[in-house]
């Protein structure tokens, strides 16, 4: 049941935002009665946060554990946030639910929620072999393409697209991947 | 009046976010009549748009011209986000206003204003000098850096910040600085 009024949430959130996540809306979407609703989540903010978690724990799964190769960390970062192909259609990511704006949405106890994770993230991060910054690098560089790709700010498509992973999975490997400076830089205008 | 009106509203925002912006709060913090708010801004949309493009204006401001020397464009944009040494307080970023989560917040209206800038900041961005994909692998650090301030997510500090730093302004310099790779990185653990 957990996981069904979560479905409900998430079809929620993509068709109206964090304003559609009223508990009445929830309950008629899972088509759950509102007793049943209120006894797994008592509050919005407990439905926002189990979004947030749940988003959290799917992100988790695929991140490996301590014994990983020099840079996978940072690798599968990039991995689960960065198709290999650039996106189709308008790129807003309308398909997916934002997990730092919906946290943050959620208020401070949720946000604090997410805080913890990327803290667990980063100390992960950094103490898999790559230099700390070049590791804290690529996840920035995900993260802000990812926030681009959500909001639809001037996503990259194509050749830039395909280049730009190029380039972040080179950084991912231990001895730092060449970047690709003016020598070899393509015309552009 | 105009300005007076936005900064009500950046002060509305950063004490209560989105939702505390109202028409009549609005008018009570700015010290006007309700009147004299609706002859400027007549809706709470165009309150948020009001402080969304002089955002973007004051952002612009700091963007160097056409004639700017290769990286320039990266490096402006790093600098108008990053400040040189880490934050110190929670890095919570409260006294910033979040412009692309505010867009967000205020609608598909808003956040069309936002993507019209963020198109033609792309644009010269990628017509600077640099190889596209450095100069987009910056500005997405940026982007990435700067939302991780803002909401605390696992925001780096003192050594890790400054060499992020270095890192990403080197990568602004025509000809890609050198990435630290696994040879010259320090110890960590």
């Amino acid at each position: 049941m957990r996981d069904q009024l979560l479905d409900a949430v998430e079809r929620l959130l993509v068709r109206g935002g964090v304003d559609a996540v009223r508990l009445d809306a929830v309950a008629v979407e899972a088509g759950v009665s509102k007793g049943g609703l209120l006894h797994h989540f008592p509050s919005k903010r407990a439905l926002v946060q189990g979004v947030v978690e749940r988003l959290a724990d799917r992100f988790e799964a695929v991140l490996p554990g301590p014994d990983a190769p020099p840079g996978a960390f940072a690798l599968a970062w990039l991995d689960a946030s960065i198709p290999t192909e650039s996106p189709t259609g308008d790129g807003s990511g309308a398909d997916q639910v934002p997990v730092a704006l919906l946290a943050a949405a959620g208020g401070p106890e949720v946000l604090d929620v997410l805080r913890g994770r990327y803290d667990a993230w980063q100390r992960r991060l950094v103490d898999n072999g790559l230099d700390p910054a070049v590791a804290t690098l690529v996840r920035f560089a995900v993260d802000g393409w990812w926030t681009s790709r959500l909001l639809g700010l001037a996503v990259p498509h194509d050749d830039l697209h395909r280049r730009l992973r190029e380039l972040l999975v080179d950084l991912t490997r231990p001895g730092g991947g060449p970047v690709p400076g003016a020598a070899d830089a393509p015309e552009h205008g």
